[in-house]
Parts: C-alpha cells; sequence; structure tokens
C-alpha cells in the first residue's frame, strides 16, 4: 500500500489494464446452469458500473485484457460485449498469458496495472507498474499490491481502480463534467 | 442533498418517475445465460418491494419510466409486467430518449423525478425536478442530487424514493392505512 | 414489538406458520430466466436453513402455507418439496386466501403466526396471533407486529421465527439435542 | 472454541476434509431452473477463492468430501470439477455416509476437519477432530466446534479453514510463496 503521490507517480504510466475474472470483475460466485446442448454451463454476475469504467478507460485510450483461471464461454460473450483487448483463459499458471498479452500490446512492465484477488495473481502482481488487490480478496495480496480498493471485487473494485488511473492521469476531470458521453453499448 | 422542506417542495410536484435499470431498478449484476435459441441472454434481479412501490405509486395517479445504457427483453418484459409507461432502452447517451418520453409524457421537467447510479446519469440528474442518487452509486452523483436514497440500487432504492414522493404529495399516509389494496398481480 | 414473556405466550399458541414468499422466504430479488418453452419464466433464491427449519417445524407437528401476491411455478415446486400444507398465489390482496386457509386448517387466529416483509401483509398481521415482520422489510411494519427477525428475509428470518415458536412451546431443545434426525429430503 | 495452540495440535493430524454443501460450500441460497428436459433443476452459487483452497488442500495431500442433505446433479459436477475424494449427497441423517467416508478413506475420527453451518451437522461435528462452523451458520454449532469462521458460508469459509490446516501443518508458507503454482484448472 503506497501513499498517494507515488501511487499516482505509478498510475501516471498505465497504458495497459490488466484483471483477473473470478473474484475480480465478479463477486466470486461460480454458478452452474443446465446447457441446453446437454451437461453444464457456468455463468457468473458482473457489474454495470465496472461496465462503464471499462468504456471509459477505453475512450481514454487505454487497452484492457483479461487473465482468467478458469475457462467459459460466457466471459469469452462478455469480454467481446465490453472490447476487451486481450482475453485469456483456462490457465491457472498466469505468468505464460501474462507475457503473452505483455508482447502483443508491445508495453513495458511499468505501464501495465493488474488487478487481482488471490494468491494465484502474486506472480504478476509482483511484477506490474500499479498491483490492485480487491478490497476483499486474500489476505497475502495486502503484503505485495500498491493499492487496495475500497470496493469488493464484482462490486466495483475495478471501477475504484480505474478512477485511481484516470484521475492520475488528469483525463477523470474531463470525462465526469462531459455533458455528453460518446460510448455506446 | 437538500433539506427536507426543499425536498417535499420538490417532490410534491411531481408527475412522472424516471428510472435507470441496471444499478437502480437492479443491484448492477449482469447475469448472461445460454439462450435456447442459441447464443447468451442477460438476466438481472429485480426487488419485490420496488415492485410493489411501483404499483402504489400507479394508483396514486404517476407515471414511471426507465431509460437504459443497455437493451434485454427481460427488462422488457419485467416493464410491461409493472406496468411501466415508458420504456427507453440501448443508447448510452441518455438525453436523447429522456427528451422523447418528457415530449410523450406532456410533463414540464420540474414535474419529473430521476433515479440514477452513474456518471451517464449526471446530464438527466441536473436538468429534473427531483434528481435522485441511489445509496451506493458513483461518489460524483452526491454533487449534483437532492437526494442520495439510504438504500442501495436494487434493494429498495426506488422504493425509498417512491415512499418520499408519495409523503410528500400527502398520499402515503392513505396507502399506508388502506386495509385492502386493490392493486393487482 | 413485545417484551419475551408475552411474545411467549403468544408463540406457545401456534399451530399454522403462515408465511409471505418474496422477501421473506427470499430476500425480494425475482430473477427472469428465458422458459424453454418460449416466453420469460421467473425464479428466486431460497435459503437452506429456512427450509431445515420449516422440516423441524412440521415433525414438531405444526402446519405451514405461503400466501403471495405473486404466482409462480417454481414457487409452487419448492413448496411441494418442502411438504407445505396450504399454498395460496397470485393475489395482492391477502385476506381473501388467509380466510381459506384458516377455514381449511380449523384453526383459531390466534393460533397463527404470519410473517411478512411489507404494507400489503398489514391487513393479516393485524389479526393474526403472532405477527412478525422480517428484519429489512417496510419500517410500517415495525408499528404492527409482535417481533421483527434480526436475520434478513431469504437469510434465515423464517428461520429464527420458527426458533422462536418452538423454543416457546418447549420443543427445540428437545430437536437440538437429538443426535439422530429422522427428517428426510 | 479452542485457544490457537489447542487449535493447531488438531489442525495438525487432519488427513481429510469433509464439507456439507449448502450453507458451506455456498451461501445457502437454492436456486430453481427449468430443466431443459422438464421439470425443475436446483442450482447454487460456489466461490471461487474456495474453489482454489480446495485444489491447495489436495497439492498438500489431504483428501476431500462432501456430505450434503439435498441431491443435486450441479452438486456432482461441481465436485467432479474440484477433484473431491468423495461425494455423498441425499441423505438429511448424516452419520451413515459420514461413516462410510471414515472406512473408504482409512483415516481416524481425529485425522477428520468437518465443516458445517446447521444442526443436523452436530452428530459428525461432536465426533471429528477439528469441529469448524461458517461465520453465519446455527448458534447450536458455536457450543460445540472447535473454530468458528470469520467468513461467511459460501463467501470464503471454507477457504478460512483450509489455510488454518495448511498453517498447522507448516505448507502454507511455501504454497504462499511458491511463484509457480502447478495446480491445473
Amino acid at each position: 500500500m503506497l501513499p498517494k503521490p507515488q501511487l499516482y507517480k505509478r498510475a501516471r504510466k498505465i497504458k495497459l489494464l490488466l484483471m483477473d475474472v473470478d473474484g475480480v470483475l465478479t463477486d466470486g460466485r461460480i454458478l452452474y446452469l443446465p446447457n441446453p446442448r446437454g451437461g453444464f454451463l457456468e455463468t457468473k454476475g458482473f457489474f454495470s458500473r465496472d461496465g462503464l469504467g471499462i468504456k471509459l478507460v477505453h475512450k481514454a485510450g487505454l487497452k484492457t485484457g483479461i487473465i482468467s483461471g478458469r475457462a467459459s464461454p460466457i466471459v469469452e460473450f462478455r469480454a467481446k460485449e465490453l472490447g476487451l483487448h486481450f482475453v485469456q483463459q483456462g490457465s491457472v499458471e498466469k505468468v505464460e498469458p501474462y507475457e503473452r498479452i505483455l508482447h502483443a500490446a508491445a508495453v513495458r512492465e511499468d505501464e501495465v496495472c493488474y488487478i487481482g484477488d488471490d494468491i494465484v495473481d502474486l506472480p504478476i502482481l509482483r511484477r506490474v507498474g500499479l498491483a490492485i488487490g480487491v478490497g476483499d480478496g486474500s489476505a497475502e495480496l495486502r503484503k505485495v499490491v500498491h493499492y487496495c480498493t475500497k470496493a469488493r471485487g464484482g462490486f466495483g473494485a475495478v471501477r475504484e481502480a480505474i478512477e485511481l488511473i484516470l484521475e492520475a492521469q488528469g483525463k477523470w476531470e474531463a470525462i465526469r463534467k462531459s455533458p455528453k458521453f460518446e460510448v455506446k453499448g
């Protein structure tokens, strides 16, 4: 946990926002539904104010992506809806997919913000320029992250991180004041 | 945030109650389900005590409507079930649909109450006679709204706003005391 | 809200436990799902510890029933699963179905406990021997009920009411101590 | 509730972790969905950080199982996904399935940890080496269990119990520090 000036110094450099899915973009609950084609399919709840935050971060010129230990067609669907640039699912070991995204996005590690909730996120959190943990995440993260959100995962943690970055970059004030939003969807 | 006398003065004039959907009539969570016809369909949770509040506001002679940035057949279904008079979905830019409803309802702006949760609602909140924010909404709303509910979105924020309006209009006491409800459904 | 001795005096007489569904046996959220046969179907979340409480109350010889303003095949299904004796759905005006159950159960009004969450429940709450409101229900109920649960609707309010009744009737201790449960399902 | 040294002494012996499902691995809510093949099917929400905890406990060489009073194909599916070793569903009377697992796992009772939330769990909780109750469970459990989690059922109670066991066994530090997780899925 960093004091505000150092935190903002880190946040100012961010060009790529990476997020875990379960427990970060959701509250960690996984619901199983009967698949119309047989078997079961998992689903989860996404948060509307996080969704708007992601659209605003895109409008501000940042890129976004998810790295999830689980794999689900519904996450793929949500990611497409939000226009996320990078989607890596289905590997609990997250460093390899993280490095693939880093390469594809052509950014330096100090230009990356990662938001996680659990110890599988620690190897990435130790490397990125801005490491953020969700408010209700594993206690182990608090020793490593630069910022821990007040909001819980799935209930505004991602939005809080986005506002922090946009504020540090001097972009939030314009978004807030703009009487018209051109974002769509 | 206004003191009670000014708040009630504004509430007394209200003839039309407009609401955002995600984060206002729901807790902001969006759940994706497999669509029996293929692909995915979104759903969300609505709150029964909000539903009864909307029926009571209709009984009291007010009109109601929703303006949602998202578009979903399930919202359409819920709106029909509750008998909402105006439904505008699928445009993040909300001023245009707002003005369409204003025209169709033939009311003045000081006769409109709007309940929102996020910064896309600010342009409307700045115009209506009674601007209400949900208790867990974006902090930006607090600077603009006349009242911020104690209840969270999707868990009674709409009901709280409705009781405020009906109380200001001297209609709540009668509803509360009536031993028989004629509302149906 | 009654002091404990008067509350227990009322609870000792109870032979029939009646409950509202939305906001009482559930947390008030209504979720719409695509119906495989077309259109939409509503569902809601029931609480496992409430379910066990209802089985225990049956074991103790009491009868149970629900009176719901809404109508849903899923509530019918849950009621059958729990073995409820009386199910009345689909009428916001609840006095008529209440009187039908009263007649069918052949009990006096002071032998009935009713648990509600909203003002549509007031006409029944004013008549029954033991009137209970859920912890997060409408503030209007607090002026009428004999007891208000600490637990929220859908998260143990019904169970809390059941334990109160069984304790007052001297049946809880035996249930608690019994090393073997014969209840099934 | 035991002081830490005695609690850790018990936790050090654990080779088998048994859990109730509803209210322990879930928050107790049961949701009914239309079954594509007709009728209804129940589902519930599982927690991602509990899921990772179970994988870590497997990695540490412990065995796991569930004993549930209800029976549901979705629980079967989740149990298979997590690789649980023992699954006993559909009997409210839990002692018999518990003894079946005990026999199959070939462990002594002081090598078993059981996590429960309600009075049907008491007969097992009175026998196992480490008896744990979830933070929001029945008050009756507090008189019997060795430890009561801070976390609620379905929101980290199982994870908290697992960290307690692995810490007592001196295995948590290694897991926490390991920069690479080999667990899959």
